[in-house]
C-alpha cells in the first residue's frame, strides 16, 4: 500500500520545506526531493515510497515555461495552439531532468532494499492537455479541438512527448525505481473510441520501453469506467483506477488480469474514523483472497487531509490484509 | 432530440435577452424565459422545449442568498454547514416558484401541442452539493463529508429538499411539463454504496410523484459509469449518460430496460463538419434498431458552441433516424 500525494501538502514537514523553498525548486535539489519523499514515507509506514516530483517537469525541457500559482495550480505560459508552437517543441532535454534521477537514486540509497521506490510520469495525453489548455481544465476544449480538427498534428505532439518522456523514466529506472507509474490522470475526460485511437498507442509504448528493462507499471487514471477495457491493451501489470467503480466491478471488467490499484475516495480521509475504516474494509473486503490488489486512493491525497487519519488507514490496511492473509493460508493448508 | 441546454450563452438570440437582463430576472419573467425556450428550440428544429430555469431557483424560497458572477457560475452567500443552518431552511416555499410553471404553460400555448415541453429541476444530491459547498466543487469534500459524518442532518436535508422539489416539480406537470428531467448533474462523484444508500432514495421519491401523475422521467447524471444500476433503480423511464460509457454499454449494463438518452461529447460540436457528423453517426449507430433513444449531448452545450454545428447535427439526426428507420420498416414487413 502506498498513497497518490503521500509527500504533500497535508504534511507539516512538507509545508515547512515548502516555507523555504519553491515547488519546482524542491523537486529540482534531489537532496530536497529526497528528503521530502523519504519523510513522507517513514511517517507513515506505507510499503512504497512515490518519488516527490511534479508531473509537468517534462514541459521546460520541451521549451515551454512553468509557474505555480498560489491555490491555483500550475500556469503554463503560451498554451499550445499552433502547428509553429508544437513544431518547435524540444525533444532532446530528458537530460535536463536528470535531478529526478538522482533524488531516485539518494532514495534508493537511503531505505538500502529495506522500502521500494516508485518513479513516475503523467501520460501523454494528460501532459499535452495541460500544455493545449495552459492549466488544469473543466471541458478539455482547446485539446479535443485539436484531437478532432487535426489528428496528424496530435499525433506529432505525441511522438514528441513519447520521445521526452521515454529516456526520463528509463533513466528513473537506470537510477533504481522498482516499479513506474504513468499517470493519464485526465484521459477519463475522453471517450473510449477516441482513447483507443489516439492516446493508448503513446502510453502503450511508453509501457513497453519501461517493462523491457524489466520494471512493472501502474496505470493511473481518475473517471475511467468506460476506458478500463482500452487501458488494459496498454498492457501494464497493474491498473489504477478510482473510487466510482467498485473495485470488484473494474476487476471483473479487465477479466481478473491485471492488478488492481485503489480505490478508496481521498475525501473519504475526512470522514470520522469508524465511518473511515468501514470504508478502508469495504475496499479489502472486494480485494480479499484475490492475487494483486494494491491499496491506495482512488486520486491524490487532498491538502487538507487529517494526517492522523492518513497514518490510521496505513495501520488498519496492514493489519486488516495480515488477517486475510492468515484466513487465505489456513484455507490452503 | 434536444440539447440539454439548448437556450443558452452559445445562441447571439440569449444574448441579446441576456444583454438587459439578468438571469435570475430572465428564469423569474415567465415571458422572458418562455421567450428563450420558444426561440431556440424554433432556431435549432430540435423535437423537444425544455423550459429555460435555473437549477438552483428552489434555493431562494429555502431561504439562502444566491448570486451569479461573471463566468464564475454560481455563488451562494453563507453555505450550509451547520445543523442550525439545515434547521432553519424553509420547505413550504416552493409556490414562490410559480414562474416556472408560468413559462412553461407559456410554451405549451405557444407550441399547441406541435412540440412537446419538458420540465426540470435538480435531484437532491445535486443541490444539497451546491448549497453545502456554496457553488461549484472540485472534490466535493464539504458534502462528502457531511454525508459521512452525520448521516441523520444529511437526511433531513435531502428530506427538506424532497418537500421543496417535489411540488416544485409537479407544479411543472400541472402547467403542461410533458416530461421531467431530473438533473442529478454531479451525483457522479460518489461511489456507487453511497449513492444507493443516501442519494437513490430521495431521488426515487421524486421519480416517483411524477410518474403518478402520468409523466415520464428522464434521470440524468454526469460520469455515471459506476452508478448505472443504482441509477436505474430510482425507476426513471429514461437514463441520460454521458459520453464516457459508450451508449451501447450503458444499454447493456441496465438490461436494456430503460429509454437512454445521450450521449455525444458537448466538445464534438466543436470539430469539422465531416468528424462531427462521423461521431453523431457512431450514437446513432449504436442506437439503431433499439427501441428508446433520446439523443442528447453527454452534458450541457458549451458557452462558445459553433450554433451552426448544433443545427447541422440537428440535420443528420432527423436524417439519419429517418433512413435508420426506413431500414427497420423494410425488414419487418
Amino acid at each position: 500500500m502506498w498513497f497518490m500525494r503521500q509527500a504533500g501538502r497535508y504534511l507539516p514537514e512538507y509545508r515547512a520545506v515548502r516555507e523555504r523553498h519553491g515547488l519546482l525548486e524542491i523537486c529540482k535539489k534531489p537532496e530536497l526531493a529526497a528528503e521530502v519523499t523519504v519523510t513522507a514515507a517513514e511517517k507513515l509506514g506505507v510499503d512504497a515510497a512515490i518519488i516527490f516530483a511534479d508531473l509537468l517537469l517534462p514541459l521546460e525541457p520541451m521549451g515551454m515555461k512553468l509557474r505555480f500559482e498560489a491555490g491555483e495550480g500550475p500556469v503554463i505560459e503560451e498554451p499550445l495552439r499552433t502547428e509553429k508552437q508544437i513544431a518547435r517543441l524540444k525533444t532532446d532535454g530528458a537530460g535536463e531532468l536528470g535531478f529526478v534521477a538522482e533524488a531516485i537514486r539518494r532514495v534508493r540509497k537511503h531505505f538500502a532494499g529495506k522500502l521500494p521506490v516508485i518513479g513516475f510520469a503523467g501520460a501523454p495525453f494528460t501532459l499535452a492537455s495541460y500544455m493545449i489548455e495552459g492549466g488544469g481544465s473543466r471541458h478539455y476544449v482547446a485539446t479535443k479541438s485539436l484531437m478532432a480538427s487535426a489528428p496528424e498534428l496530435w499525433a506529432g505532439l505525441m511522438d514528441k512527448l513519447c520521445a521526452v518522456l521515454e529516456p526520463y523514466l528509463l533513466a528513473q529506472v537506470e537510477a533504481g525505481a522498482e516499479a513506474i507509474q504513468l499517470f493519464d490522470s485526465w484521459a477519463g475526460c475522453l471517450a473510449a473510441d477516441d482513447y483507443a485511437r489516439q492516446v493508448l498507442p503513446y502510453s502503450r509504448r511508453l509501457i513497453q520501453a519501461v517493462q523491457a528493462r524489466g520494471v512493472p507499471v501502474i496505470h493511473f487514471a481518475t473517471n475511467s469506467a468506460g476506458l478500463l477495457g482500452a487501458m488494459q491493451e496498454a498492457g501494464a501489470e497493474v491498473l489504477g483506477v478510482d473510487w466510482r467503480l467498485p473495485l470488484a466491478r473494474a476487476w471483473e471488467e479487465v477479466g481478473f488480469r491485471p492488478a488492481i490499484q485503489g480505490n478508496l475516495d481521498p475525501v473519504a480521509l475526512f470522514a470520522p474514523a469508524a465511518e473511515l475504516r468501514r470504508r478502508v474494509e469495504a475496499v479489502l473486503e472486494q480485494a480479499g483472497g484475490r492475487p494483486g490488489h494494491i491499496f491506495n486512493l482512488g486520486h491524490g491525497i487532498l491538502p487538507e487531509t487529517p494526517v492522523e487519519n492518513v497514518q490510521a488507514v496505513v495501520r488498519w490496511v496492514h493489519e486488516i490484509s495480515a488477517t486475510q492473509q492468515e484466513r487465505l493460508r489456513s484455507r490452503h493448508g
